[in-house]
């Protein structure tokens, strides 16, 4: 009867892939299969490996791969790289096969894995669905996974077209408080990052940090990756800074145009203020809407205020002179009588022009460039 | 053969993972999925923790994390939180480890779950998959998700820039009737808010609402998130408030010139009327199509009003001189054989200008900063 | 060796959670779950209710909670409803929990559910996979899912902004030929609709339709949800018709301007007609393209057709003007020698303007608001 | 023993579902699960129905429901259609329920189910997972699905807005060769479609094709789906060709103004110019950008060749004039001394006028709605 | 009893589907089912096919499909391509069916495959769920699946509308070090391409490379594919090239028109500088935004200097001479009383114009399609 038993509880044990240790021992060489089996007989994965003491370490590291994005709309940028945990669960320690420094287990759902999450992630993909889990003679797992995430990071673009922002990832247990489990970086140089492919940015700073965060319901462990990005401003100077110095630059040209000819004068400032519109409206769409300046949109409003003033300087030219010329020819209506009136409007507006208003051009032809030298210092330096 | 009985028995009760009370008395230390799998032993999944009883009551929380969209065009939001619910179920009680305050399980597809829904929401993401559910010695069981949902709010853009909208989560359960679940808030501090990341509004509120809905199914229980929402009109004045009001400023201007240089004045309110269609192009991209007026658009209106009245007041005094002059040449025709057309109309025109379209002029240097002002304060103060 | 056999038995019958009916009985009080195992006993998912019967009547029911968009553009709409489905198995009759109504069971793969779908379609989304499925005592079944659709519906714009269109969903069967399911709308009232969140339309009509369509795999029965939705049109009176009113009448003001002032007239009508343009490229993005003109697309073209008869209408005075001095100055060209060239011309077009052109311009006056008024007549009559 | 044996393996037998047919037939009547599992029994999925024989026939047929959007852009398609699969399986051959036609299962994993899939889609889509597995008595199998896909197709736009292009869906079998597997149109009209929602196209043409491809990895049977859209151009006549006609219409009416009035002739042709190209930008963003011109694009271009000839001719006036009167001066320098510049220079201005100009002028009036007669002659018979 | 146990034993392998190689010799023709259960017993699939031994060769090959779009904004490619591994598996050696050379498998789960993924991946789509797994008699084994792929490459459009870039695809294995697992190019021509529906594009090369990556967790085997790609420039010619020349072209008819009629050249220059503007405003969002200077940039950028050019050299002829007739003006002043002002002026003029001017404009007619010819050819050759 004890033959019967045996036989069933063997072919139990077979059903369920249980080889207990006496057998495996007895077979010639195991089989990977067969050892997994083994190690998960009796394994609880609801426990962590330090169950009922300390908590457990998981030491993380990170190597970026690209950073395809940084959205300066919605303060979002996307991420890709490789994450990886390394923690000791001595439950998973095995001796049996010597040989080998490590095994490659494609079952995650089996045993305990630390249950990170990335905080301020909206969407996170992982694109062919790869992991890696190595189970190493000592007890010590390697987790590794790809990540493509899209993520939220408050950034400051009050310098914004050489703004130098850093973005951040949050990474927290979520079900295991900072008692139960413990998150670290693995070392100082476990944020890596391929900068190979981020053409917009220049990487300044890769920093770690580790905090421990309070909520509701306990209190959690967390890590930071912090990467400071320093925008690559030359795309700005080419498309919005240079055309606008131009433009800025051909302004003053009307200050030596005769402001008789006030179709020339006034064709040229109003075409330069279009093209300087047309222009900005064309890399608008581009830019952060913010409830601040940035320095950019510094930049843009004072150009329109040069355009501005420009056309206001030769609105006064008239503006002085109508005036005048009205109570010139008030006092001397009689004597116009001969004389067309064009021409002593013109002599008067010659005169006019000698008098006040060529004055105002030949003050502007200096103070423009004058101001505007000042205000790109100002601006510059600051 | 009753030891063959037995051995069966306990074989199919280890295929099964239950461990009956009695074996597991026996054994030093039960793990945590031993447990597990005898506390569901005999658990009836389908029936809701107070079966044949009271409704369950199940207390909800939320802790909102961040608000990356408020979109004013779908009049919808998106939101971040972690939502939690904490109920009772005397079967979940387990005295046996007596050292553990509570166990945390990553299974929720074996025990009863409260089976809530967000109304109102058209798409609900968990990005990373997490979730708590944790089991008191006591019966009392916690769950915990992170959503990022999409949902939508009605909300009113009559005081656009500086509007102030309610945006509302409501959460009901799918299948649960009153009578057999009751949703609460857990207590008047249960919705929280980390506003770090919330940069484009003031949050001004946040309150929490119950009720009871009626539907063709039965009653349910339903609990509302309410936040509500200052908007920060920065943006909007530096981008739409200050270009228009720097423009009809400069269209002032024109009162100055003399009504005689056709081509300055006119060339002045065009290019200005130019430039604010295409300031407003700009940024009506980002602004909602409403079937009704925002304090916005009323403000760019009423912009558009006071630059084409300038525009009007400027053609008023060609149409005033036009015509008059006509009469006037119709009754002096004969006289003007002798001296130049454009010198004699021009001094009529003279004449007309000092008589009646200066007048105009010098009217609306007064009546146009007089009305603009009044428009100002009427505007800002309602 | 019965008792083994009996013990056996028993074993399997847990193993598979079948309770036979004696020992149910036997048992004090059964669980739901214990129930809901004794009725899928026996179950066969394959067959509909009434296999080698009459057709299977399925009444649906839907209230619809939100109808997010309507794209015009895509002639497609998204609608967010709850949808029910009720019919009779009796096979799913248990009379065994007496103090019991029904039960919700939340386990659809088990037994048989029509297989109803959306023929117009084109994605569908349950956004927190909710469903309620509701066994009554005496066999009847409620199964009731909340969906987030996107369907097309070709709909008709030649009346655009006040278009009143007909949104449809058909809901059909798809395996089961209309002599094994037939699909019928529960009662009059059964498609609701919740009008809270519907901004941009006024709900006119919600009707229900049942029919048979025949396809090459055979008949099918099929039901349509029909709403009428009459579009708010205060939007486009806001952003289109208001302002081509108001350019249309300032365009008339060019009429009492002295021809002679040719910069000021045509400087007033070209700005009004690119402002035209500029206020039309503006909204354009976000009306159809369609073959066929619109009520909208109708008045802009008629709109812009009266800013082109005022440009020449002006055109017309100068060319006939053109003519006429050329003529006259070849007649004259001895006389001419004397007297300068422009004063001469300008007192013949002076003549020509009192009696030609001046009198076009009269007359424009007067035909152009009443053809104006004629048209809108017309327009809003028709 | 024995019964303890049998009764051992009859619980197995019920375990996994296989009712012998011994013992099916001593029931009364088997419902279509037992059926349906006796099927099952001994079928290999793995095995094509005529394994180790002839390729097995899959005869396919399409009815098409909706075609919602053709990208000109992307040269991609999307496609809503019924797609059916009919072939002979003799395993599931069941003569066994003698009252039924033909019985629907809604499982398709367990037998085998012919690989197609469609070479140029990109995305594909069941947006209710709705499916049909008919298996009739004799053994043929009917496999229904709904399909929503987006695919690529080359199209040719060089006759853009009157277009006739041909989307092809191509369809194959992943894994199995043309020895194995043949894909076959069930007949000439399996290929159905459903216009009713069909707005943007008049459908020239629906063809079905059939041939072998071969790859690294064998032959393979494939089917292609033909269906030949003719746009309707309307939308494009009336938001394209329409204005532009128009526009160039009006550039003609500068040859009647006297060239002297040169801002009114330089106004109406600007602003003409200024028009057409916010027009064309208008509707721009919707055409495809391409490698080649197309009809539309051809005509565009041609319309502004008109309208910059109109402009070139007024400049070839003036320069022309110009040159003249510039010698003339220099010629005639002492006697201008007396009379004005202005008078004189008009004067030969009139006679250079009535002299060359005014013949371009008069030339123009005939020549270029001759030209325009011409070319459009030629762009609508070619 | 034994006879219990065997048919205990027989019972349970039946179950599990394992039927001994003595039964399956037994049976006259066992079913690939069979055959592939047999060869599935004992197969440890967490090892692989050279487990402790030699790394394992997979060679790869790829045949792509379609490249629906190389997105030049965010410098990614969209790629449709058939992806094949093969490899060698002793263990699934099958003599046993000898009449056929290779059996195809639909379960990819059950045995061992390597774990590529593309690194430089950011989205991966199976859009059919199809693959082939072809077993062949002697161990080798055939693993092909079709991916729709979104990957980013880094590109250089220095030369952008002629720009020639290499897209590149890193192939990976994700868990197995350089040791365990090499990566292999099938041959040279495993890189195949379907030009047919690459409209864009010219494709100049493609060329496979291997390497060894060096990461923290290991060294790994990587392939690439390299695909260069050449644009078709016509788009750009006909969109960009060929207005702007036309408009450069016309802005010198500007030289042969009288300085004077400044109305006409100043509305020719400005007329042209706006419809460049338009024209590059209407295809500048299809354009990369890059921190560098591209081929097409310069480009437009020196037709604007050219135009703006043009516009400078007009103001410049009216600088020079209204400096200079004030300079007369003021010494001539008391002669000037008696002949009109406007008369004496331009005569002064016409002397400037004659003079100074229209040198520059003669010079100008020759120097600017000098320049724009040795510009050309610059840009050209470059």
């Amino acid at each position: 009867m004890n033959k019967l038993a045996t036989l069933l509880l063997l072919l139990f044990l077979c059903h369920h892939g249980i080889v207990c240790n006496v057998n495996s021992a007895a077979m010639p060489q195991p089989s990977v299969d067969e050892l997994w089996k083994s190690l998960l007989f009796n394994y609880s994965r609801l426990e962590r490996p330090t169950f009922r003491g300390d908590p457990v370490t998981v030491e993380v590291s990170m190597y970026i791969l690209d950073i395809p994005k940084v959205n300066i709309k919605t303060m979002s940028f996307e991420m890709d790289f490789y994450f990886r945990m390394r923690w000791h669960d001595d439950r998973l320690r095995c001796e049996l096969f010597a040989d080998l420094e490590y095994i490659d287990v494609p079952y995650k759902k089996e045993i305990w894995v630390p249950d990170l999450f990335f905080v301020n992630a909206q969407e996170v993909h992982n694109p062919n669905s790869n992991f890696l889990l190595r189970l190493y003679k000592d007890g010590r797992v390697l987790y590794s996974t790809r990540y493509v995430i899209r993520a939220r990071s408050i950034m400051d673009f009050k310098n914004f077209p050489t703004d130098e922002n850093m973005i951040r990832l949050d990474i927290e247990s979520y079900a295991y408080t900072s008692d139960k489990m413990m998150i670290k970086w693995q070392s100082k140089q476990s944020l890596g990052l391929n900068s190979e492919r981020i053409t917009d940015f220049i990487i300044k700073n890769l920093t770690t940090r580790e905090s421990v965060i309070h909520l509701s319901t306990g209190s959690y462990s967390r890590v930071y990756a912090q990467i400071t990005l320093k925008r690559r401003g030359q795309l700005y100077i080419i498309s919005a800074y240079l055309p606008l110095i131009v433009v800025v630059l051909m302004s003053w040209l009307s200050f030596w145009i005769n402001p008789k000819l006030i179709i020339l004068r006034l064709g040229l400032l109003v075409t330069l203020l279009l093209l300087a519109a047309l222009c900005v409206l064309g890399f608008d769409t581009e830019l952060p809407k913010l409830a601040y300046a940035t320095s950019l949109s510094n930049w843009i409003s004072l150009h329109f205020v040069f355009l501005s003033s420009a056309l206001v300087e030769f609105m006064l030219i008239h503006m002085i002179w109508g005036r005048r010329s009205i109570q010139y020819l008030q006092e001397h209506e009689i004597e116009d009588k001969v004389e067309g009136e064009t021409e002593s409007t013109c002599q008067k507006f010659r005169n006019c022009l000698c008098g006040t208003s060529s004055r105002l051009d030949l003050a502007s032809r200096v103070l423009f460039p004058g101001f505007y030298i000042l205000f790109n210092i100002i601006y510059w330096v600051a």
